[in-house]
């Protein structure tokens, strides 16, 4: 991402009915920022994020459920956010596929344990 | 901001007429991420904003006119992000008073200098 230039999140997205994307936008040593577009798409079926690092997720447009285990599943709405720690087991279980979801992703070291 | 629980950005937010808001939604050694309020404020007459860390700032909602120093004014609306280099001289001279502007700033150290 060049330094002073605009960029924006929400124009410009593929057409629905595609692939789900993963997109870099910033990375240093401390985190990586990424964004996330959603056309449908969930986590398959049996499977679970377990990440070695805490990730802390904004939805920015769009619909999702989240499931996050032992807990009830969270509708997720524009502006809404979660802070889900390293080895956190969670799982998308709904994207909305009348729509594309963008999600904004922070991903960073977990405070408790030097990963 | 507590593991697993939903927080949203957009909502409950403070009336029109408001005070600038600068809150801290999650801190790291890597990172500081917050959110601000405006209400049609801007950086007061002849000042900017000239940090020592570099910046990347989200607007979520609302519009603004960013000025960076030496470039046109970027006209923002939701989704756009502008990447501010540390010492990169910037100034928001319009927000609009007319609605809340919600933004997300992203400040984290340069990778130029170890400061």
């Amino acid at each position: 991402m060049k330094s002073g230039n605009v960029v924006n999140l929400l124009q410009g997205l593929a057409p629905a009915g595609s692939e789900e994307v993963f997109e870099s936008l910033v990375q240093r040593p401390g985190f990586r920022l990424e964004r996330i577009l959603s056309w449908g798409q969930v986590t398959p079926e049996d499977e679970w994020y377990d990440q070695a690092e805490d990730e802390w997720v904004l939805l920015l447009t769009g619909a999702a459920r989240l499931l996050v285990e032992g807990q009830e599943a969270l509708a997720l709405v524009p502006g809404d956010t979660v802070l889900l720690p390293a080895h956190c087991r969670h799982r998308v279980i709904w994207t909305d596929p009348a729509q594309v979801t963008v999600w904004l992703a922070l991903h960073f070291p977990s405070e408790g344990s030097p990963e």
